[in-house]
């Protein structure tokens, strides 16, 4: 049979597929299934090369669905594989099937999960990125659409592809020219698109994405002019069904039964083929990646550090022990000190420009391939990146984030450059753990317990110089909590994390003259939180807790212990509760209430004095 | 004397400000405003138009400092300008002063705060997008960095800018070619940019950004082509001061002060000439804008009603009595019902497509010119606007976000979709009032109440239609709650908001046949919370109390009331806490804990049943 003939019959297939399944479960989004059948056909039928045994083979090219809401037509491709009985793909969107209404890893050929537009090139330029640190032949290919083409993540990691010569991977464009709720920007107009990709260093093809012999000549020019190769496919929105095809308003929905039959009828019968035996095996390759230890030699440190800086040592230190960590950058790698890994790891370093989302969904790519990246930039700038770090969580990446500069304490440069919301992005994110270190010794602790956690992990540290509090080598797990301060008749406990910690050991200090013993809890790790730790202290305190945080109030450490200590203790919460502004850290920290001076008197105020 | 003379002068002189200002504050980044000087004299002492008695003027020619790190530059120009004593200027950074390191609206010329790199642009095209409808012929200048152009909103911002012709945006790019911890990506490679941004509809013109005459000359091009303007200015960080000019390592260094005494006997002493005298007055310009009432009928229904599609309703009705209304969307007006906003006031309505940073930018940018834009797209989707959100605020920004299907409750869909950490997201932002309506009644009322609330205000939407609860014309102020059952003998009260609310009146309905009584409080104003009204209700319930939310456990209406129950009550906190799935809306109640069998549950947990 000739080649175009059997992957137009396939592409059928996955039609008929993706209009039962929609029909079936009562909701989703077979036009925009339909619009990209053929070019999925051609590439998981002929241009790809993998091995449907195993979705982890590194000889495997990578596929990301960018365009999460044509999960149906991702789905029929992998029972078309033989990946899945046929039979279950009618249990699209039950909540006992692993097929969900977008791509999720429940599914385990889905290396990142996608639904949020506009995120899976960064997610490709990270797996393809990690192809060539594995020395692999092989490629990446992502498939989005024309709609989210808006999204300006689209062009950060279009530049950043561009700029690090990625030629292993491939976008595939399914301009329907329709999107939600409105035409596309550019509709039909493939030369505006081509126009963008090329002024970004890709070499643009634009072709008929309903041609079976036109995509394939396409995808033979993959790779050939030195530069990341993106296919412009123009195709119609609901093509093969008259009445749906190219039609506005048909986004997100399933055909009613009558409609599927009309639809099923146009179509015609379920082509007799057996897609799978057309799954072209990848070319042998056999990674090499040596087995690493997670335990690096920790800085001996003798005077006042920033923990950002002990962040820096740290990571320089973990890259030497083990060649699967690397690095991504957002341009402030001086002030981060990421710097110091990217001095001496270039070829495992890469720079993403002031770029945060971009830069967290090539981190995605590159743990996707089992890489460990770290990935740094303000506090404040991650907020950028709050949609990357949702479908992280989503997609189980084994990402580890830093956040420098944050709270009142960086001083002059405002607000702007303020952290004062992470803790309230991080800690809702399902299963990540997130660590803040108040010197040093237990900066470097954190980065060693993030590494050694399976999952995402969030590190916050500070810019300011701070005295050492930890003797070398102490550990400091995830979910643990250290009393710093103790005595037997302790009036209160202060509960605090980072910068904060030192200012509640100067008012213990404060206190002690005065009579009053404060017990002092460093909350280093803020998610999953010691509560039961925390309790403990604080019953013996007589239920009375201060927490001071350099955060904002709702979200944070306050709140974490008010629902620790529910019903359970008497609770002042020191924190930001205003808008900030530029001035020298210490005069930040006094007039905006988290000071030592405040903290004393919340607790004199507590205790009753 | 001869234009390019005084503009020269004036250069001279901001770099002068800029130098001493920065050593004096012993921070601060004086290299990116040399670079900037010449760009600053030319466009606010020639090309722009505007009223230095005024900021408000609506004939103004307007600016944003999208690269905000080059704020000392800024304030030297409203120096020169007669806007500030010279003097003030030492007091860049003081905890006293409204020269904060990065702009923001304490300074009043300061139209919204920057920072955050790369936000700029949207926020012009918002305020370009303000003087069109006001039939202004003021115009609105964005100077960028070239560092800030690897931003993906830049381009959202690019391409919706073109797509709606704003002839009066016109962006200067500063291209110093250099980024904090490196040369940026295309360097002093001028034609790279200019192809991306002619690829993306602009009109764009390169200049050596240190020479008078010419970029006088790229700025008499403005609008002639019929597309939105872009002047790439090829200039040296550190302009004028032989040992820092173009050299990697100077960013965000302020000179000591023997190297700015070396700098200024190179650059020479303070030229003589009173730049105010050369500021161009803006050509005469009365706005009309008709007062107008917040006050609209609100709809009256009698069935079941999605809060979303109230949400439409109501912003509909608002636009009619009220012509500064406006809206943006980010492509998804049919699920947020904006639509009906849309289709009646076209000329007031924005599609930003699928690009939520420019979405919210746009609206930053129509609240600074006096317009009350509302902004609606999934919640899950506004985490992409994150960091837009943040700088809303310090912006003291008067945008109204809608964000519709939160939670498991829209079943189906899957994760991506669902917006989980909303709450978390929006109740650390200072000053911002989220509401949560339960019902198509207090759905319009919310709309009412943040119309009507000056700054920030967050509306929560729920996908499935819900039945009415309140009757018409019931009001929702800002900090309220709502006691929907009570009895004398309540043993718990039960705090929700959106759909849990329904839920908790089915568990009521089941207790109360086992003779317990429920209290069940609306807590539809979640920031600010109705603290003390919470707390009364509960303690007259025993102090028990459950709360139930579809979001995530941390920083939600759970931890909010919480921390305004401390050491008050016993709490039990139903909430997501784990990852959630597809599946029906019901099922995935059930299934994650917050229906109200789990509500019965943990009430009779609660009163020891």
């Amino acid at each position: 049979m000739a080649r175009t003939e059997y992957l137009a019959k396939i592409a059928t297939r996955l039609r008929i597929h993706s209009l039962r399944m929609t029909t079936a479960a009562g909701s989703g989004h077979p036009t925009t299934c339909l619009s990209a059948a053929d070019i999925a056909a051609c590439l998981f039928f002929r241009e790809m090369r993998w091995n449907t045994g195993n979705p982890h083979d590194p000889a495997n090219d990578e596929f990301v669905l960018s365009k999460g809401h044509a999960a149906p037509l991702l789905w029929s491709v992998y029972a078309e594989a033989g990946i899945l009985p046929f039979e279950r793909l009618l249990d699209l969107r039950k909540i006992t099937s692993e097929l969900e209404g977008h791509p999720t890893p429940r599914m385990p050929w889905v290396r990142a999960a996608t639904g949020s537009l506009g995120q899976g090139l960064s997610v490709g330029a990270g797996m393809a990125l990690a192809q060539r640190l594995d020395k692999s032949p092989a490629r990446t290919f992502v498939l989005l659409g024309d709609g989210e083409c808006a999204e300006g993540q689209v062009w950060e990691a279009a530049a950043a592809a561009s700029n690090w010569k990625l030629l292993n991977l491939v976008a595939v464009v399914d301009v329907n020219g329709l999107g939600q709720s409105d035409p596309t920007m550019h509709q039909h107009d493939l030369a505006a698109l081509k126009r963008k990709f090329a002024a970004f260093g890709w070499d643009a093809i634009t072709v008929d994405g309903h041609k079976i012999d036109k995509l394939l000549a396409a995808f033979r020019e993959i790779g050939k002019k030195g530069r990341p190769t993106v296919v412009l496919a123009k195709t119609l929105k609901g093509k093969g069904v008259s009445f749906i095809e190219d039609r506005n308003g048909w986004h997100g929905k399933p055909l009613k039964a009558d409609e599927l039959a009309r639809a099923l009828e146009e179509i015609g019968c379920l082509p007799d083929i057996d897609a799978k035996r057309f799954v072209r095996k990848p070319k042998p390759f056999r990674m090499k990646r040596a087995a690493a230890t997670l335990d690096f030699p920790r800085t001996a440190y003798t005077e006042k550090t920033a923990t950002r800086l002990a962040y820096g040592n740290a990571l320089l230190s973990l890259g030497k022990v083990n060649a699967s960590v690397v690095a991504v950058d957002g341009d402030v790698k001086n002030s981060t000190y990421a710097d110091k890994f990217f001095e001496v790891f270039p070829g495992r370093a890469f720079q993403s420009f002031i770029a945060e989302q971009n830069m967290i969904g090539v981190g995605m790519g590159l743990a996707a391939k089992g890489y460990i990246p770290f990935m740094a930039t303000f506090a404040a700038f991650l907020t950028r990146a709050h949609d990357q770090v949702r479908m992280a969580a989503y997609s189980l990446s084994n990402i580890k984030i830093c956040g420098s500069h944050v709270g009142v304490s960086i001083g002059e440069d405002g607000p702007s450059q303020m952290g004062l919301e992470d803790l309230a992005m991080f800690r809702p994110i399902p299963g990540c753990v997130v660590l803040y270190p108040i010197d040093a010794v237990s900066s470097e602790a954190c980065v060693a317990a993030a590494a050694a956690h399976k999952g995402m992990c969030y590190i916050r540290t500070s810019r300011p110089a701070t005295p050492l509090l930890y003797p070398a080598g102490e550990a400091f797990p995830v979910g643990g909590s250290k009393v710093l301060r103790k005595g037997e008749k302790d009036a209160v406990t202060v509960v605090a994390a980072g910068i904060t910690v030192h200012e509640a050991l100067k008012a213990c200090d404060v206190l002690k003259k005065e009579g009053l013993g404060l017990r002092v809890v460093d909350a280093y790790s803020v998610a999953p939180l010691d509560g039961a730790g925390i309790l403990r202290e604080v019953a013996e305190t007589g239920g009375r807790a201060v927490v001071v945080e350099d955060h904002y109030a709702a979200g944070g450490l306050g709140e974490a212990v008010a629902e620790a200590l529910a019903g359970k203790a008497a609770l002042t919460h020191l924190c930001i509760r205003e808008l900030p502004r530029s001035g020298k850290p210490d005069e930040l920290l006094e007039r905006f209430g988290i000071s030592a001076a405040h903290i004393v008197q919340a607790v004199r105020e507590l205790a009753g004095r």
